[in-house]
C-alpha cells in the first residue's frame, strides 16, 4: 500500500516540477524545501501529495509563478507583502524572513500578507526564526469549510497556528494546529477507510451533529474547535476569526467566505473584497525580552517539568507539541518517506505531463 | 438571590477598599475600573466578586499596594515589566499601556510581566488598544488546575486569551476565552446548583472522563479546549501552553505547576522558578499594516457577513465575540449590576473589616 522514497527523490522531481512550471532555480528549491518537510514530520497530507494540486492551479492561471513579492507597506516593526499571486510556498519564507529582519532590528516583526495562494504547513515557516533565537508565529486563512457556532453556513476556513519557540538541549517547543476540532485531512482519512468521525468534527448541512466522514460532500460543514457551544465551540469559532482578521482584513486579501479555494475545479467566489489568501507571520528575538540563554534553561525545565508529568494509565508520555513530529523526521531522514499508491500514481502523471520520471 | 447596586455605588465601594489596604488614590481608581468592568460585561465571576480574594492576598502578604512597577528590559518594540508584587488589577493597564506607546512609535509593541498578580478579565486590558485604532492582545497564566492531555496532573492554569480588534460602525470585535472547555466559573457555577457538568470539562485523579462538577475537590483536573485527544485537546493544552511561555517564560514569571494560586489560603508551590505570576501584552496600530479606515470598513463587512450567516434551528443569530458582552454592558449602566446574595454578604464582611458600609 505504500512505496518508500528517499528524500532527495521526492525533493529533486518536485523542485524540477516546480521548473517545469516556470519557477527560477531560487524559488523552485524553496516551494520542494516547504513541501517536502511536511513528508519530513509526517504531515502527509501537505507534502508531495500536494504536489498536483499546485500544478493545476498554475493550469487555472491562479499561480503566478515568477511573482515579483514585495513590501508594499511598513513601519520598524510590521510590514504587508504582496505575493503577486506567487506559490504560497515561496511568499510565505519570503515574509517571515522580513519579520526576522525587523526583529533583529526593534525586537519584534509582524507580517501580513495578501495575494498569495496555500503555503503548506504553517509548522516550517514558523520554525524559520529559531535558529536566530527568535520565537515564531504562523498562521493562513483558508477556503471556507468551518461553520461558526449556531451558523449553517462556512464562513472559515480551517485556519492553522503555529508557534515554534526555542529550548536549550530539549527540542523546541513547535505547536501546528488547525483551529478546528480535527484538520480536513484527518476527515479525508476516515472517509477513504469509510469509517465514521467522532461528534464534534463535523455537522449536516442543516446544522445537525452528525459522525459521517462524507458530511461536507452533502453540504454540511467543518466544526471549530470544542465543537458545539457545550464543549466551547465559540472560542474554536474565535481563534480560526482571528487568524482570519490579521491574515487578511489586515493585509487586503480576502477573508471569510470569499477565500479562493485550494481545488481548481472549485469555482472562485463571486464579489470577492481583496487579492488572494492572507497569512500572517510574527518573530520576536528572545533576546528582546531576557538573555537567551536564560530563556533556554527554562524552557528546558518547562518541557522536562510537562514531558515528565504522570500518565493516565495506558499512555507512555505527556508529549510536548512538535515531539511526535521531530520522531518522524529523524526516522524518515534515515529511512526514506513512505507515500500511498494512490499519491504515488497522482506523482507519476504530473511527472508526464512534463517527460518526468519518478 | 440577586440585589441590584449602582455601577458608581459599587465602583465607589470598591475603590475605597482598595484605599483602605494602602493603594495611592490612582491605584485605586485603576484596579476599581479593572474590576467592576467584568460586572459590567457579565463576567460575575471576575468582578467585585473576587474584592475579598484580593484583600486576603493583601493580608497574607502576598499583595504590594505600593508597588514601583517599572520596565526592566526593553527594545523599541519590546518590554519586560516588573510588577513588584503589586495588584495585576494595576500592573496590566501600566504595561499594556507601555505596548501601546510603543505601538505609536514603531508599530507594535509587546510587553512580558513578572511579579504581578490576578488581573481581572483580559478582555478589558486588551480593549484598552482600541481608542488608539489598534489591535489589543492580552493574556495571563493563573495557577494550576489543567491536566495536559494524557496526563493526570495539574500543569497549567485556565491561561485566558484576549484579542480586540477595532471596527466602523458596528462594535469592536472582542474574544476573551479561557484555554480549557469550559471556565472555572462555570464549574463553580453547576457545582453550586449539584448538577453534572457535560463530558469534556474535567477528568478524575486519575484522569478519567467524569461529569461530575466537583471533580476538582477530588484531586481531578480542567481539561484543555477540546476536553480529550479525539476531540482536539492537545490543541487546547498547546494554547495554554503559548500562553504560559509568552507570559512567564519570557519575563521570569512562575510557569506551569508552580504559579501562584489565588486563594491566600492555598500554600505556595515548593522551588518556585520565577517571581508571581506571569502576563503578555500586545498593541498593533493599525495603519501600520494598512489605513485604519480602509481597515474599518473591511472589520464591517466581516462582522456583517458572520452576523448575518444562516442558523441552525432554534438560534437567533450568529453571535461575534464581545457582542454578548456589549448587551451586558448597555443593560447593566442603565439598570444596575445584579450581585447574588451570597456575594453582597461577602462583600459586607469585607467592608466591616475597615469600618465601611456597602
Amino acid at each position: 500500500m505504500y512505496k518508500i522514497y528517499s528524500y532527495s527523490t521526492l525533493h529533486s522531481f518536485a523542485q524540477n516540477i516546480f521548473l517545469k512550471i516556470g519557477c527560477s532555480n531560487e524559488d523552485a528549491t524553496i516551494a520542494a524545501d516547504s513541501l517536502l518537510i511536511a513528508d519530513l514530520r509526517g504531515v502527509d497530507s501537505h507534502g508531495v501529495a500536494r504536489l498536483s494540486g499546485y500544478v493545476r492551479l498554475w493550469e487555472a492561471k491562479r499561480i503566478n509563478t515568477v511573482p515579483q513579492i514585495k513590501i508594499v507597506h511598513e513601519t520598524p516593526s510590521t510590514a504587508v507583502v504582496d505575493g503577486d499571486a506567487g506559490l504560497g510556498l515561496v511568499v510565505a519564507p519570503f515574509a517571515m524572513q522580513v519579520a526576522i529582519d525587523k526583529a533583529k532590528n526593534v525586537g519584534t516583526g509582524w507580517v501580513s500578507v495578501k495575494n498569495s495562494n496555500h503555503f503548506g504547513i504553517a509548522g516550517s515557516h514558523a520554525m524559520m526564526a529559531l535558529k536566530s533565537d527568535m520565537i515564531g508565529i504562523a498562521m493562513t486563512n483558508a477556503s471556507a469549510l468551518v461553520a461558526p457556532t449556531f451558523s449553517t453556513e462556512r464562513m472559515l476556513g480551517t485556519n492553522p497556528i503555529a508557534v515554534a519557540i526555542p529550548a536549550g538541549n530539549e527540542q523546541p517547543f513547535v505547536a501546528d494546529f488547525a483551529t478546528t476540532t480535527a484538520a480536513n485531512g484527518k476527515l479525508e482519512i476516515s472517509q477513504r477507510k469509510n469509517e465514521d468521525v467522532p461528534s464534534g468534527w463535523v455537522q449536516t448541512k442543516t446544522g445537525e451533529p452528525s459522525t459521517n466522514a462524507s458530511e461536507l460532500k452533502n453540504g454540511g460543514a467543518l466544526l471549530p474547535l470544542g465543537g458545539d457551544k457545550e464543549h466551547g465551540s465559540h472560542k474554536g469559532y474565535a481563534l480560526g476569526s482571528i487568524v482570519d482578521i490579521f491574515s487578511a482584513v489586515l493585509s487586503g486579501a480576502n477573508y471569510g467566505p470569499w477565500v479562493p479555494p485550494f481545488p481548481a475545479y472549485v469555482p472562485m467566489p463571486e464579489n470577492m473584497p481583496g487579492e488572494g489568501i492572507g497569512h500572517f507571520f510574527g518573530a520576536m528575538r528572545i533576546d528582546a525580552f531576557r538573555p537567551a540563554e536564560e530563556f533556554k534553561l527554562h524552557m528546558d525545565k518547562w518541557i522536562r517539568a510537562f514531558s515528565s508529568s504522570k500518565t493516565v494509565e495506558g499512555q507512555k508520555k505527556v508529549i510536548i507539541p512538535g515531539e511526535p513530529e521531530v520522531e518522524f523526521e529523524n526516522e524518515r531522514r534515515k529511512n526514506g518517506i513512505p507515500l500511498l499508491e494512490s499519491v504515488v500514481e497522482d506523482l507519476k502523471r504530473v511527472g508526464n505531463k512534463f517527460g518526468m520520471e519518478l
